[in-house]
């Protein structure tokens, strides 16, 4: 048997020091540690820490300028004043902040208002899980829904990495919906979806980002929301809905899928990452799709997806949920409204971004350069396609020689795919460091241009102008 | 293919009623989700729930008579001025608190300091991992090390529910190393490693609680330690070591598998939620093993579990971590002293029970009734035989007519067994709910022996009086 040990130390208990320890082989790990999507971030990081002079648009963090330590007492508190308000006993309160609260959530009823007047989505409060943020509801999800090798999980190529991670994690096999450049499309799901079934597998649901997605940035339109609804019903396939950057857009954004789901087709991952609180860990998960068993005994899906969560985390923080919970409370729900600010503050970059791109890559030289990039009208990130290779090597040479720091495309398309795109977030960065970062991204662009011959060829499809 | 569709309703889009939804069927979901485990602590729910009046001694839950509300603005206040003492700008102190954190936990210092006043466990703070509870260190660590149907993990049993649920969503091999009435036995162990290598697994690891154990309230003595960590080693299995009530029992615990660790077989897996701040959900995994890669380089075990980590909550709320923090900075790390109040009120509660079950149940009377109970000396849990079968059945009628519920012991053998066991938990009881809860027990085991006709035989064993 391969193992840790290099033979059989029968005995030596005792003896080896902690340094003499042998370690583990990481072959011997499971497989998802060693995925390239995992060992690209960490590449990503690392550098970033080696080159900390350079600008980067690659950390999709947002910004949090807006935020005031102090606030957190002032939010804390309302959402006490909450309970002893409903008639809660000190004791009470006491209980529901210290003990293990219940396992899907205990300001599940705030949300649920918060969605009816910010969302117009309109689901009792059990039909919600709380989550430690988004990432744990994709695990929830997949887990529940995935039962084996032959279900298979659709997503949109690119895909965000948090749900090719939880993917990995479960062993879970994926097919990527490849998205056209004109934006996300009906037939290629479809083409999957039947492609998928001649296999012999069963696509169970579908992961999409429909508002300024992460990585691509394009936003689905109102008839191909339309379109996708209809067809999940059709196919018998949940869309698991993920749309963190809606309330940060600036504008009025388009209806969620879940709030046109007359079919229960849309299982609907919330976050406020993005708007309330990034480090609470507070996302939640609307599943009030109804679950039937053998002895015809209905659960809502949420309760199934509490099972699970049991079993990852037993609750979410009740300190993290008393400060989203209290941040609610203090704008009546309306998230829109406590993102104003940030939705015009990151519009605003969005839109330096690209007048930054469209001043030093104009028409005539972003041609012959064969560059070209999508206009976002919200969310954090935009694409470019290059006429080189946006690889590992391109990307230390960008940081290195000319102090630029952008993610490579080609780590959100798990299954290949990206070798001349390259992603841009703008959430993260001050006016003055778009100017300059763009100006440095076009010096760069062009020498690695140069670099590989002038002009190779039309960049490969996938991107375009937003609708 | 069969589905959530009773049939395919093409072009009904948009016709059909949330309510008309036709519901997904619970057979098509994961195989955790209907796991007997599960539904043995949905089913104990329901009879808290229909028996409110019943005295309880199921929850596992602590005291929060020793919490105070008021308290968590003022910890949360220690671990800011914490930060601003060691340097940090009010920029920098926002970030911390509102960002995304690092993955692997903010608070790892605080840690590492309180491990090697309080527990003698001296580890650098890059080998701990901040998780949301002991659950998802438990998530995190078992699904690194399985990798596949080959791997087995090895688990105490009576086992803890947590353990078996995270092997159940990752679809882990289990085998059971069962506790003889003596309490841990290396021969059983040793004898199931080598029945499982002969069956061509690999047992990667073994779960233990070494200090009065969830569920059956026995403690591993110093002699069985050393010998557990002499045949870790040798048959190069790792220990997963997970000890929530060793600082809230009396007197001096015998010191942690992990600081006896020398040759690196031990992940210990900590929790603050006996001790600092249950709903805060907050515990780490120390785990300083070292990985190497098919090209020599090395990591550390966390490393790698960090990676996993971040598919799975990203990182660790910072507020609950402040919360954890500054608690621990307001004793310097001494989590002992914190809880010398606790551990006193468990204790005290602990002996009550005893003292009543000799009461109620005297020598003569239980031998003729066919009972016993072992007699931890700290913890939250006693188990006791009985000669009926402890079923959901038996539960109904102890608390229906004798207002009294219990744990059925088969609840913690995923694999059968525990049919004559019920567990005890003494901590969420005052001691007049003990006094009179023996009682109501008492005459639930009387009547339900008779039921059964006057003594059945002997109880099967498995229990016994601790060290």
């Amino acid at each position: 048997m391969a193992g840790r040990h290099g033979g059989d130390n029968v005995g030596s208990s005792g003896a080896a020091s902690a340094e003499e320890s042998r370690g583990l082989r990481k072959v011997d790990l499971h497989a998802s540690i060693s995925d390239p999507v995992l060992d690209s971030m960490t590449f990503l990081n690392e550098v970033t820490l080696r080159y900390p002079e350079a600008i980067s648009f690659a950390p999709g963090r947002p910004y949090d300028g807006f935020f005031d330590t102090e606030e957190i007492f002032g939010h804390i508190r309302r959402y006490l004043d909450h309970l002893i308000d409903r008639g809660g006993s000190p004791q009470q309160i006491r209980t529901a902040m210290y003990q293990y609260g219940t396992t899907a959530g205990q300001i599940r009823e705030i949300i649920a208002d918060s969605l009816r007047v910010d969302e117009n989505i309109d689901v009792p409060a059990e039909s919600i899980v709380v989550t430690v943020g988004a990432q744990e509801a994709m695990l929830l999800v997949l887990r529940a829904l995935i039962t084996g090798p032959d279900d298979v999980l659709l997503v949109s190529s690119p895909c965000y990495v948090g749900i090719t991670g939880a993917a990995l994690l479960l062993d879970i096999a994926l097919a990527p919906v490849e998205e056209p450049e004109s934006g996300f499309s009906c037939a290629v799901l479809e083409a999957v979806i039947l492609e998928e079934r001649a296999r012999g597998r069963r696509p169970r649901a579908f992961y999409v980002v429909p508002d300024h997605s992460n990585p691509s940035g394009m936003t689905i339109g109102p008839q191909a929301r339309a379109e996708l609804l209809e067809l999940a019903e059709r196919y018998d396939l949940l869309i698991l809905e993920d749309s963190p950057y809606r309330l940060v857009s600036p504008g009025s954004p388009l209806p969620t899928l879940k709030s046109l789901d007359r079919a229960g087709t849309v299982v609907h991952l919330g976050s406020y990452s993005k708007t309330v609180f990034p480090g609470a860990r507070v996302g939640f998960v609307i599943a009030d799709q109804r679950i039937v068993d053998d002895q015809g005994r209905t659960s809502l899906l949420a309760d199934e997806l509490s099972k699970i969560k049991s079993m990852v985390t037993v609750n979410t923080s009740s300190l993290s949920q008393a400060v989203v919970a209290g941040t609610l409370l203090g704008v009546d729900g309306r998230i829109s409204e406590l993102n104003a600010k940030a939705a015009s503050y990151y519009g605003d970059a969005m839109q330096c971004t690209l007048r930054q791109l469209e001043q030093h890559l104009p028409a005539d030289h972003r041609a012959a350069l064969g560059v070209r990039w999508n206009r976002p009208t919200g969310g954090f990130f935009l694409t470019m396609q290059v006429s080189f290779r946006t690889d590992d090597a391109a990307l230390t040479r960008s940081a290195q020689d000319f102090g630029v720091i952008w993610t490579p495309m080609k780590y959100f398309y798990p299954l290949g795919g990206g070798d001349h795109g390259l992603r841009l977030s703008i959430s993260y960065l001050t006016p003055d460091e778009i100017e300059q970062g763009v100006a440095r991204l076009a010096n760069f662009i062009e020498a690695e241009t140069r670099r590989h011959g002038d002009r190779l060829g039309p960049p490969d499809a996938g991107v375009s102008g937003e609708a």
